[in-house]
């Protein structure tokens, strides 16, 4: 079939709306229509050229909210009709990973995931003979798509795609990293390192997990106020700090320093800040920001000695198939918010005015409407 | 009262034996006859300068087994012929760090601890009316010692203290990484880098979680024998691996790479290695070894995305006086080896044979007796 997608080209360049063609699906594939889909930073990271598995051209977009329009042989567990969320992560519910309480990594198609093609090393997107890449499994800013059954999550019908689509990204790995990866308890102290769409959602799940203070931390005092509306109680604009003071001014202001901290960034010196500034003794740093290639993150071995643990969470560990619907029904119930993380929508065609709200700083989520 | 001490008069020079002057207990402290003490890596790399808070002149030594002779006024829960261990990391029992769970690390005390003075900020040895540093709080390789109170763990009048000595730093430092701070789980696969002393006891404490693979690690084959007998299954020598290969070999090897590894050494890039060769998705790796100052680790930010963990601990995340007993007493049920550990004793006179023999490999641990 044809269909609308916005294609990336090449890197650094604005996506170009084309009719691309869709081939049908294969063995355990689901042909969607995507409904709606959330634009994230690492969309934006892999068009920038910085990330080292980005394969051109390709269609990106991976936080889709999409409806079930065909179903290839031999897929077992979802029918016509159904809303799914794609995940980037699969669960296949049988290897080491998902055999593990301890990990959501499943690695059954994570290599073809990771390179820009089904599991079958083939791709299901063309133009004029020429085949275009995938992108995490997903490709959502295109009106059709096709995922394998194992990276699709069968959520809520009753929920609305154009917000619960920000579940097939940020705000999952955001609250995810607090509950599941960092396991923050009641009466924390949690310093959340960036204010974006992940960010946020960190400051939801330290909400959810009843942690005392909330420290925002952005240079752009702009985002204090809405992280405020979602619980943030205190905020540090490391502008303001004299440079090379900011771990110390952490610590004195904050009993020893934050309990808990969360890099939302991908800037690997503030990983190092978020690390260093926690309470000794038992501090947690999560890293969940994605940094360029090839860049390396550093410390002085006395700051582990010292009893702080540096971690990392991708998807907020969060098992897709079986822990995502979970969450949309939470968003159901008014425990997670969605809705006012949406700053703006627009349809396809104005799909590059998102990556620059996103630039800008204007936009929490930018939702495309197809 | 004047007694026989080694004195490291400055770094890289041999510890010469000096009578010298050690001052009585004052409020809350206790002077100790040292019965017998070990020399560990640590007061090795003191002497060699590289320890940024190293002071000279000094009496080092921090594996003590020692019997109090005298009550400063105010002790409170010690008597004359106990049998105690002096504690580097101290236990006020009042403080964040002991009313907390997740932390051993006491710094009621530690500013002076750390700087080579007794809490009142003064010291109790000299010679000739110059004063000489305490090292550690303990300082050990001399007859006598004054220790705070709540730097002192009471034990098992029972056990012999040329052998219990070791508990006050490396072995329960070993055991206590594997048990405290990783929580290795029966059944996991552990690697341990560097075979002395701590990683031996490493060892010890993956056999006593009940891990299935114990994987040891040095560059001396000869440690291979000993380390056998204590449990470990399975040998690499990383001089046998091609350069740069030996991340892909540990995985390739050991089904996806350790669950759990422990740096012994104080080796920044072995650290990274010891990282990053765990298994994706839930690999944990302890710093317990001390690097020389100014050093950093580094890693690429994915290697933790990807769901390992970078931890150290500081004597084994051990409650000196509240636990370190327990460790005597299951020594002296058997369940811990301390004995065959004790390669080597000396007197006091010989103390720099026992660095030669540290230095050259040849022993595991030469314990001090007076």
């Amino acid at each position: 079939m044809k269909c609308k997608a916005a294609v990336a080209w090449e890197p650094k360049k604005p996506l170009v709306i084309e009719e691309v063609e869709v081939m049908g699906p294969k063995e355990g594939e689901v042909l969607l229509k995507v409904i709606a889909s959330g634009v994230c930073h690492t969309d934006a990271f892999t068009l920038s050229g910085d990330d080292p598995e980005g394969s051109f051209p390709c269609i990106l977009g991976h936080e889709g909210g999409c409806e079930v329009v065909e179903l290839g042989p031999g897929v077992k567990n979802l029918e016509v009709g159904d809303h799914v969320i794609p995940l980037y992560i699969a669960e296949c519910g049988d290897c080491e990973y998902c055999n593990s309480t301890k990990s959501n990594l499943c690695q059954t198609i994570a290599p073809t995931i990771w390179t820009g093609y089904m599991p079958d090393g083939t791709r299901r997107f063309s133009q004029g003979g020429k085949d275009i890449f995938h992108y995490m499994g997903c490709s959502t800013f295109s009106e059709y798509t096709v995922v394998p059954e194992i990276a699709l999550a069968k959520i809520n019908k009753a929920a609305p795609l154009d917000k619960a689509c920000l579940l097939g990204c940020g705000v999952t790995t955001g609250i995810g990293a607090v509950l599941n990866t960092a396991k923050v308890e009641a009466g924390s102290t949690v310093a959340v390192f960036g204010l974006g769409g992940i960010g946020l959602s960190c400051i939801q799940g330290a909400v959810m997990a009843g942690a005392k203070r909330i420290i925002g931390i952005d240079i752009n005092p702009d985002k204090f106020e809405f992280a405020k509306q979602l619980g943030c109680t205190d905020f540090v604009n490391p502008k303001d700090i004299p440079e090379g003071g900011f771990v110390e001014y952490m610590q004195d202001t904050f009993d020893g320093g934050p309990d808990y901290s969360f890099e939302c960034i991908g800037n690997v010196h503030v990983m190092r800040d978020a690390l260093e500034c926690t309470h000794m003794g038992w501090g947690k740093s999560v890293v969940i920001g994605v940094a360029g290639a090839g860049q390396v993150i550093q410390t002085r071995p006395f700051n582990l000695v010292v009893g702080r643990t540096w971690m990392g969470t991708a998807f907020g560990g969060v098992k897709g198939r079986t822990e995502l619907p979970g969450y949309v029904d939470r968003y159901m119930a008014g425990e997670i918010e969605l809705d006012s993380l949406v700053t703006h929508k627009m349809p396809l065609e104005d799909i590059n005015r998102a990556f620059d709200l996103m630039h800008s700083g204007e936009s929490i989520r930018s939702v495309i409407e197809f």
